[in-house]
């Protein structure tokens, strides 16, 4: 089966996991399955009582006691970040219902019930969805093409090596699990770059092969608490706007200075750097970009941090936004010596066949029955009905009127 | 161990060993390893132990019953082609003592006895040889430099198997024995084309590979007839000018025109074209190239089978020197038209790893106490002492003062 452990899955649900389970566990939501890449015929391709065996085989999953000791011991972001209670519920958790079914050439997949639960489905439905995609694609071509291919991504996974080497000062971390190709060829690349550049290569995501490996689990949080947090609260213009900054500081109540990287872009970067105030510019360790023009927004990111009395030199900025080796070069030569950047590579990483990507996701799209929004800095990639989207972009002031194509 | 059946070799090796065993069962010759590339230190490269236990493991080889009915049901160049008498020498054949030594950074790696046993020194030699030091160079690199070598050359092949497709009348066979990357690789080769490009890629030279994947084995001679012939020859001028054509006589006698594409280098093309009569002209099917500009020598051929009023769309040409996909496909597309081409492709096929290719060969240098002299085309492939050379030159009339880098 694709997925085998629970820990096979982005540390930043473990991480939004203890605040759900600490804040919002009466919180109810509804999370779909999304494919963003258009014109892809999913329901074609990919077997029905296949996906409906992996996503079962999900559902039998408990964490054992080795897993449980893992997360238990992590002291990267401080000591002790995952309490006790919270590691029991882990002990318990077992994945809820999910509702499965074809619809013309699209997968309808959503998730419902206690957030504290469906939040994990995430990263579990989308690497399976993903994997079953490509193995389907592969198995059309005979075995030369098959192992064409392969050769192929491990001489491309080479020239990554070769170029990033090139450029000694930038590291980087894997964010690529949701998207991989399969789950072999995920933890084939974890293991090489660990091997071949332990000084530039900074971790991975994903849980299971952080342990696996020894390298550290990276992540904080995700959209999600975000949009979840706007669907709780007052569904006031104020309330909306508010909530924001709430769940930073819930964030922050939790985990303090070691996982204060902030993502800006749910409602729009542009609102982002209007809210997060003077105080959280100090105190966060940095920021995360995700979509919109990144060498725009690290420029944008010092500027905000002069405006504020704060060196840029001391905050860092994360890029995982549709990285390539190339682009990350240039950006870290363009924005590394004014402020500190770091790049959680996803798509291009993990999933470099030569077959084109899927844009693939899962979001919450209600919360307590309210609709829930994502806006961020390319419309492309906005979560939400068209009344709540144009309700949001009102609310946020958002200008972002880019439409780039989602490739990760 | 590298070599692990006497089929492991080149077709032509029997296809002479009958013609040895039925003429010159009482010529005895000394055979030599040579290392023609310059700078090369293979004796630092190679262990001595690893290399004289690969050599002796051939002693012990003999050939089964399965690959004596194989030989004895080979029809492809006219029925039963192999005689009893020939088959039961080979079932009894082992391969003579062989003398081996480090001079310096130097192998030095005579094989002495009858002709008709040495002769099936040399390609086991040579691959032995060839694996042994690419096998160092590769364990020299960690594990990702040795699979992003792999890959890298599953995806040359790949690139090979695309050009040679875009031009679907060329077609080739594979001679990469002595010189392959290793037996494994060989292996992979011969069985991909098999199955990808059935209509063009027509056989091997492995017996023991197409034995395994029912292709059919190809090759006819070599150089070592035409010199060992020269060598027992009546050492005069005219005895050893004459050889030559005696050695294609006693050939055509052996297997009439089913075995009938001459070797045209050995002493230079020039002779050659001079010697060989107009009645063999027509006869014989065709030429083989091995040495200096094919498309002149093309050329040359064209207007040769033309001077003697033979249509040259009925006779072929087989290109068997320093091959690309590339150099195939000009070749083919230059001279295709006028005269039938084909390709017996070595090193550029089986050693594509992204290493320097060696250019390692294993000539006979004496018969019955007679000096050997190869000319060529290419002076830098010339085998014999200084003054042997000088003497077969003036004797052959040998014009060719190209000295091109040996690739093959």
């Amino acid at each position: 089966m694709i997925v085998n452990s629970l820990l096979d899955t982005d540390f930043y649900k473990f991480t939004m996991g203890q605040v759900i389970f600490r804040n919002y566990q009466d919180v109810s939501v509804m999370s779909r399955f999304q494919c963003r890449t258009p014109g892809v015929p999913l329901a074609q391709v990919i077997n029905l009582d296949e996906l409906d065996a992996e996503l079962t085989h999900v559902t039998k999953l408990r964490l054992n006691n080795s897993e449980l000791h893992y997360l238990r011991g992590t002291n990267e972001y401080g000591a002790r970040m995952f309490d006790e209670d919270y590691l029991q519920f882990l002990r318990d958790l077992q994945l809820p219902k999910y509702f499965l079914s074809f619809v013309g050439d699209n997968i309808k997949l959503d998730f419902v019930g206690p957030w504290s639960k469906v939040t994990y489905w995430e990263t579990f439905a989308l690497s399976i969805i993903n994997e079953l995609y490509y193995r389907t694609l592969m198995s059309k071509g005979k075995r030369f093409f098959q192992e064409t291919l392969e050769a192929s991504a491990i001489c491309n996974l080479s020239d990554k090596v070769e170029t990033l080497r090139a450029c000694p000062g930038l590291t980087f971390t894997d964010f690529g699990t949701r998207r991989r190709f399969s789950r072999g060829w995920q933890d084939y690349i974890v293991g090489t770059l660990a091997e071949e550049m332990p000084e530039q290569f900074k971790g991975t995501s994903n849980v299971a092969l952080a342990m696996k490996y020894g390298l550290t689990p990276m992540g904080t949080s995700a959209h999600e608490m975000f949009m979840v947090g706007a669907g709780i609260a007052p569904q006031t213009d104020e309330g909306i706007r508010e909530s924001h900054n709430d769940t930073l500081r819930v964030w922050w109540k939790q985990y303090g200075q070691g996982l204060s990287v902030a993502l800006t872009d749910t409602f729009g970067s542009g609102f982002f750097f209007e809210d997060f105030s003077r105080s959280q510019a100090q105190s966060w360790k940095g920021l995360r970009h995700d979509s919109g023009d990144p060498l725009q927004f690290g420029r944008k990111a010092i500027d905000f941090y002069r405006s504020h009395g704060v060196d840029p030199k001391d905050k860092m900025i994360v890029f995982s936004d549709g990285l390539s080796p190339k682009l990350m070069v240039y950006l870290y030569r363009k924005l590394n010596e004014e402020i500190n950047v770091t790049f959680g590579w996803g798509t291009n990483l993990t999933n470099d066949f030569g077959f084109d990507p899927l844009s693939l996701v899962v979001k919450p799209v209600e919360a307590n029955g309210n609709g829930l929004v994502k806006l961020s800095d390319n419309l492309n990639k906005a979560v939400g009905t068209k009344e709540d989207i144009a309700r949001y972009k009102r609310i946020f002031r958002h200008n972002h009127e880019e439409r780039a194509v989602c490739i990760s």
